[in-house]
């Protein structure tokens, strides 16, 4: 028995279909390629047609009654959201932390009641492979809630070799037991583990001598991503780091100008990372940079306005011809959230990209900045029948309409998973 | 055959009751009467009894298979949400001009393509009273997803006396249609009408020797709003106009000191308003008077966000002793959502409110706002079933796991209206 889904009528179909491969930029970022009462045909979990309604029922009319049929009348119609940046496999919780703080608890309070990153390795630590999936699942059901079919998650939060590979086990086993696709980056060096204070340079060694080989050896990762940040990890370590993933085939990403400029921007296109993050305080070199490498910016703008910052500047960043990612960030620090569309409306109202921009941020470009891009992030022939349907008529209310969440019903592969 | 609903073992059940009466200030704020493995009986619509499982179940034994019964272990418990600030009934919808906007277009573009609020005053007199319910009906939904069960609802997209009846007897006809409760407010002095360009005072007699008597004849409205800012209404008019509204039995209430500071905190506090709304630029003499008056700080975040402005300063106003409750200040040109949950949040992170006073401000306080006090905004024995079951174990989690709708369940007047 074959599995068919046919969504009809939808009253905008946002494609994000184009021409052309790699990530979009200015123009090409502002143009969903909607069809208007539009029609989508997945068998077997893969689009088989995508058309008008009235080109799909001249094409499948004799096969009309093999399909299970949702009558998207009054509805827009998009592809799977894709979030290419999350710390989703993290042990623990610290929203007592969050209420010290609004209490007024001062820092070294917080880190004497066990609070802090700190706090979160220790608690990811001392959790079982079990208990560490058992938590992410949960938050795994609120993305798909949101409308996110794919995502990426990073390790650490174990900073030493043993709860690395096991955050990265992890996430294979959330791959397999849940239907949102699951793209597992290695990030060793996300902060020097205390045990390792004042001994940062040894850190750095065993992330590059240790932790890269045994994690490329059992397959655990695609992308390698530091934290290159002022008391972090410098721009010539990050580069180490980097380099050396790639000589195990890993990808290299960047957190990069978070907190302080710090060239990091710059060093994400010299090193040729797939994309950088955050980058609040990118210079304008480094944008520059970031344009003719062609490095994805992976924007952040809930963990902005979680930390009280100026979020960074997307528009200008899209004007510079950077192509623009945006992602939850979702890490139990500095941005505990699992909403894609409330990322997608902050990028509007906080970085000024458009409606479309926003959406083409959370789809097609989020999909190029995790290497996803052939298998979804848009509705194309041949790709996972990867589709939201939404409680809005038009795309311009999905972020207009903001701080709800707008999901109606969710396919992934081709299942109806929410709805 | 009576409907009986109980509620057990909630892992906190959030009453928020307090002894004494009146709007809640600094600790009392922070104080929200948790019963942990906490239970309610609600008959007939009403709490019947509030007090630990053990307690109830001594209580009720007998009569247990005649409730409809809730297992809520492992989530928190709070009264219905209540949203003292909305513009609900409103005809239209303005998402091409926020899409127009972040493309670049300036102010007399959007002007010029029928956008801005006189769009919305234009949109609402063109629109049948059904038209305007069925509008509203499906915002009122969306309220009730995200657990408000009671709203305040203002008139001023009309601004002639026939609309803004008109909006408010669409109002009336909400509150007998949907399972939400809906206060009205008068708010014929929201702007000046283009028609009346040049010739404010006249609209302002028009509102006070027209609109005022016709509102109160009709037992149309309960409160009488006006928006005092630099340009639309001046403090002595916004007086003249609540004095007027006061001789006819309606409570004032004051859009104040938004945009700039224009002693509208001050005008609150000595005209005897219940509330006076946004005051992102209330001068410390404002917030003292409002302090010493008992006038409850309407504040809107989420307004503040939309617009890029720093949020008004509830910390501060908390701590000098004003109470303080928070609105999504739902309407189609500053603050286009339906979210309180997310304005509990924006007044967690953007105003420092601890996430206790932030459900206290958006339940207890809220309902004294409008003075449903007496009825909801806390789970007490002879108060509405106004009930809200969430995905989260403890009230802090509410507002740490930020961007997300975490409402299971909601209850209104005892009957299971979401979950
Ligand atoms: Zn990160
Ligand atoms: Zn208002």
């Amino acid at each position: 028995m074959k599995n068919i889904v046919w969504i009809k009528h939808a009253s905008q179909l946002a494609t994000l279909s184009q021409s052309g491969k790699g990530p979009r930029i200015k123009k090409a970022m502002n143009e969903l390629s909607i069809i208007e009462d539009g029609s989508i045909w997945i068998e077997n979990g893969l689009i088989k047609a995508v058309g008008t309604t009235e080109e799909l029922e001249e094409l499948f009319e004799s096969r009309a009654h093999e399909a299970e049929i949702t009558d998207a009348t009054g509805h827009l119609v998009t592809p799977g959201l894709v979030d290419p940046h999350t710390h989703v496999a993290y042990g623990g919780s610290r929203e007592k932390e969050f209420e010290m703080r609004l209490e007024g608890a001062t820092y070294m309070e917080i880190m004497n009641a066990g609070g802090g990153i700190h706090s979160t390795t220790k608690m990811t630590r001392e959790a079982t492979e079990d208990e560490l999936v058992a938590q992410s699942l949960r938050r795994l059901d609120s993305f798909l809630n949101h409308g996110v079919t794919t995502i990426e998650g990073k390790s650490g939060y174990g900073l030493n070799l043993e709860t690395e590979l096991k955050q990265l086990r992890v996430m294979k086993r959330l791959q397999n037991e849940h239907p949102i696709d699951l793209v597992p980056t290695f990030m060793g060096a996300h902060a020097v583990p205390v045990e390792y204070k004042g001994r940062e340079e040894e850190y750095v060694t065993l992330v590059i001598d240790e932790m890269i080989p045994a994690v490329a050896k059992e397959q655990l990762a695609i992308f390698n991503d530091v934290f290159c940040e002022v008391g972090v990890f410098t721009p010539e370590q990050s580069r180490r780091i980097l380099e050396a993933g790639k000589r195990y085939g890993l990808i290299p990403k960047i957190h990069a100008d978070e907190i302080e400029p710090y060239e990091g921007a710059e060093l994400a296109a010299s090193v040729g990372a797939i994309s950088a993050e955050h980058l609040l305080q990118a210079s304008d070199e480094g944008i520059q940079a970031m344009a003719a490498a062609g490095t994805i910016a992976c924007l952040l703008p809930a963990t902005a306005l979680y930390l009280r910052e100026e979020a960074a500047e997307g528009r200008k960043m899209i004007d510079a011809g950077v192509p623009v990612a945006i992602s939850t960030d979702c890490n139990p620090g500095s941005s505990p959230t699992t909403s894609m569309p409330l990322v997608m409306n902050l990028a509007c109202i906080s970085m000024r990209l458009t409606p479309a921009e926003a959406l083409t941020a959370a789809t097609y470009n989020a999909a190029c900045a995790i290497k996803m891009e052939e298998i979804t992030g848009s509705i194309e022939i041949g790709k996972q029948g990867d589709v939201v349907l939404w409680n809005c008529s038009n795309y311009q209310e999905l972020q207009y309409l903001f701080g709800v969440n707008h999901v109606n019903s969710v396919w992934k592969n081709g299942i109806k998973v929410v709805g």
